[in-house]
């Protein structure tokens, strides 16, 4: 491969975002931000652990690596704005198929005015995404997990496990192709990161948010822990899609707990406010579930309580439950 | 390994920049810049191409790639600022020897009050560090490397081919440590980038600065291509160590016009403003040559031509050369 040509095919023919100053074209980019607070992240997927060329084309490895460093951004109420790319490239794979993957960056970027400003090409053994992204946000508007309080509605965009359920289809090319495979499918592969329904909560004076890239049991408790109080879910509440229900009866509530990289968004917010978190959502064309409510830590540590089959259990950051009398 | 337990240990105790609002316990981190421009770089170091085990122990990995980055943050004239850390992780890298990675990061980190505020950690087969950087610099003085002209001073900071020499040293371990092989190893290794010389020419109006990232051919084409002028080095200028002279006298010219990574500055000012260069470079402790000057564009396209035994060469970016009457 010749890394010139490469370097040529990538950057882009111009910018979009009118806060850049300098792009690719120095030893570092420059932008101005005025008057915003800046959000920052970096997330990297690596070949064989991440995906493989059987989970995941060209184009669709591009999408999933920068949809999931979006998601953090949007976790944070934060307008995307820049990225930069690291790729450490095997011999095994061909120009053309390293182009696909920076097209499939550039058409979600795109789909968000983000322009290309950086990154860095080396050579290695695996294929490589190491993806920063750069986002803006109005002074004192970003929104952390640290916030949820005693009353609030606990909620989630979309629906869980779906991700998890689209690999299982993947790892097992052999099933026919239904419409609910392929649909889940879709969902493991390009995700769409809550971007437009963080933008629609500005006007809330606080909302808590965090990504949903380790299934809810794992977010919930980190909510729970960086907010100090004791998280409350009903199992009934949590959204699956008619896709897994229907290809994964057994399957989707552990996944939904404990699955894949979903890449909703779960929160809390004031009862007052909940309305306009629907709202929000119905703007967005996303759906949204109330899945429980915040209460006052009783016991020692923050915990997430499940309320499943009439019990109140435990829920580990990992998606395991056991039974527990509430607040022990 | 365990992750968590890892996580745990790499994470600052506390924070240093006034403009951090949240580090690394959320989805993204948050700054708020005031008043000032932000410059970003991104820059990866993979086992078997950048480092082994035999030329870099674990603490002088981190320094090295931090430093790298941190150079890029000093060639746009900018305060380095924030950090985050994407690795990839083999199962043949202990913990202990991971924690000393970040060590010495944090070492060199610290020296500028940079702050650790994010990152990613995944397995993988490879070894490999991105490094993301975060540099603040008042609005409008960034230093780019298309602002030569006609009539500048060119310049260079400290000596050139010293970290390529190094490496050499590090493949031949069973010469003899010298002093001189000591030091030349230690630039290979421990490099420091010119931040505090770039900080003191704030007060010049125009500077262009570029860094020594892959030996001065390449980085004088640079800014002869972005600027659109000719660029003239005489040889006998180019700053060369005691150490690399007596160690390899036939291969320092070489390695200093296309080795590796030295991580100094090379750039160009007015005549008038000269003196402030040396001063800046006086203050920082650091030593600093004129190596030739910029002149207008005289044929097609920009080129650097190097004064060499009498007569003039073009330079190629790869550091070949080839007589060639000038302006040809």
């Amino acid at each position: 491969m010749d890394e010139f040509s490469f370097i040529r095919s990538i950057k882009p023919d111009y910018y979009r975002q009118s806060s850049l100053i300098k792009g690719i074209d120095d030893d570092a980019a420059v932008f101005r931000p005025s008057g915003h607070d800046i959000v920052t992240a970096v997330d990297t997927m690596v070949e064989g652990v991440h995906f493989t060329r059987q989970t995941m084309e060209p184009e669709k490895i591009g999408h999933r690596v920068l949809a999931a460093n979006i998601s953090d951004l949007a976790a944070m109420g934060s307008t995307p704005a820049f990225y930069m790319v690291s790729i450490t490239i095997p011999s095994n794979w061909s120009q053309q198929e390293l182009e696909c993957i920076y097209e499939g960056m550039k058409k979600l970027g795109d789909s968000y005015q983000m322009d290309l400003i950086g990154g860095d090409t080396v050579s290695g053994r695996e294929l490589s995404l190491s993806v920063t992204v750069i986002g803006m946000v109005h002074k004192g508007k970003a929104r952390y997990r640290s916030t949820a309080k005693p009353g609030d509605v606990l909620f989630v965009t979309g629906t869980l496990g779906d991700s998890r359920a689209g690999l299982e289809c993947l790892l097992n090319p052999q099933w026919e192709k239904s419409a609910e495979i392929t649909y889940l499918i879709e969902r493991h592969q390009t995700p769409v990161p809550r971007v437009s329904f963080a933008s629609h909560l500005s006007q809330i004076e606080r909302i808590t948010l965090n990504d949903v890239s380790d299934g809810i049991a794992n977010e919930a408790k980190e909510i729970a822990e960086a907010s100090n109080v004791d998280l409350f879910i009903e199992s009934e509440g949590i959204p699956f899609s008619k896709a897994i229900r229907k290809v994964f009866p057994e399957h989707h509530e552990e996944w939904g707990l404990s699955g894949g990289e979903d890449f909703e968004l779960l929160g809390s917010v004031p009862e007052e406010d909940w309305p306009q978190v629907i709202k929000a959502a119905e703007h967005a064309g996303v759906t949204i579930s109330r899945i429980g409510h915040v209460k006052e830590k009783e016991g020692a540590a923050p915990v997430v309580m499940l309320h499943r089959k009439g019990k109140w259990e435990t829920l580990t950051s990992s998606g395991y439950t056991h039974l527990k009398e509430k607040g022990d």
